[in-house]
């Protein structure tokens, strides 16, 4: 067996795990999301500030990818929620067998939202389904305004795009049209939220949107539920 | 054959292929750097600053990889200095054979230094060796001090850690002692410059760096060439 070969297996049985993971959260009206971004691009920095607003109740899960260290589920952890921190060794991603291992003794009826922060790498998590509802990228505006040129795979899969770290604009070149616009240039629908953990700006806009998406998790579980 | 025997199958012919092009490049003197870091911690604009400093006269190439996009060739092009792109198509790293295949036309032995800028990815590039001299990673101060702890491997591997934007430190929340810290903590030896391409500080220490070792190599070349 070739390498081409070894990795259509490897990806095809990644598919049936995602495929079974997606079925149990359609199944218990829970919201899976995927943030997927460069090292660096602040994912833990707005988890941070997003489960800083759940109110108290909030039936929400974090599963949080990284090669080493056990840092992001610390950060994550002071704010109450369950927060497990899957360490890949060397793998560049988180695949579909990581996640239902680490769901083993989570019970997924008592979630309404479950969020996968993926490994810091733009290249290999976009070939990993994860059995999420939504992927979601995330472009600081330290980078570069060509990165969705550059990794067009990922901008085309996410559904939404935060465009985070926009308190940095005055003191970095990067200019967030054009980078919107090369966005769109890869995939025209893709909504576009600018954030910033630092002020808060765009924030309510991010809850907003998780709020609603939420809804239409619920909102398909009745339409299954519901006998005709 | 099992993914993992492929894939040592792969990093086993890479081997070879890279030990190939590291035997022409002492046989010749030409010192070959490998640029390392995430997606938009600023390598191009790094080189751009680079080439800008070198004499006319210097015998200096760039390959730079990407995954999509002639962009970071067209940026690099206009200092006068031969530049290839590398496109992956979905190869989140560069190895020994693309490398080898974009030499086909140059002559190495009009070479004294030759840049390799990777892929953006402080996962994958790190286990293909390009028969480089040395890999270098950069870090920027809007990505977080854990990086180093977060994605060990890169870091071991790099002979000099460039920590960039430093010129952004006022505006981050990044403290960039304890980052020295942690790449120190995983690899004490490794040398580390403060860079930044926007205000130009750091960048005569990284051009002597560049200088002295592309010394190393020349004298290497000699002690091979002199009849003992």
């Amino acid at each position: 067996m070739n390498r081409i070969e070894v990795e259509k297996k490897v990806l095809n049985e990644n598919q049936i795990l995602a495929e079974q993971l997606r079925e149990r959260y359609r199944q218990l009206g829970v919201l899976c999301i995927n943030l997927i971004s460069a090292p660096g691009s602040g994912k833990t920095a707005l988890l941070e500030r997003t489960l800083e607003r759940m109110d108290k109740g909030s039936r929400v899960a974090v599963l949080t990818g990284d090669l080493q260290t056990e840092n992001d589920a610390k950060r994550l952890a002071k704010f109450g929620f369950p927060v497990k921190q899957i360490t890949t060794g060397g793998t560049c991603h988180l695949d579909a067998k990581m996640i239902g291992k680490h769901l083993e003794d989570w019970k997924l009826e008592d979630l309404d939202l479950l969020i996968v922060e993926n490994v810091g790498n733009l290249v290999c998590p976009s070939s990993y389904d994860l059995g999420e509802d939504a992927k979601i990228v995330l472009l600081s505006t330290s980078e570069g305004e060509d990165k969705p040129l550059k990794y067009p795979s990922i901008f085309l899969k996410s559904e939404l795009m935060l465009l985070t770290k926009i308190d940095l604009l005055p003191y970095v070149p990067f200019n967030a049209d054009v980078a919107r616009e090369n966005a769109r240039r890869v995939h025209p629908q893709m909504e576009i939220i600018d954030v910033s953990s630092t002020t808060g700006e765009g924030l309510d806009r991010w809850m907003e949107w998780l709020r609603a998406r939420q809804e239409r998790a619920k909102a398909k579980l009745q339409t299954v539920t519901v006998p005709h």
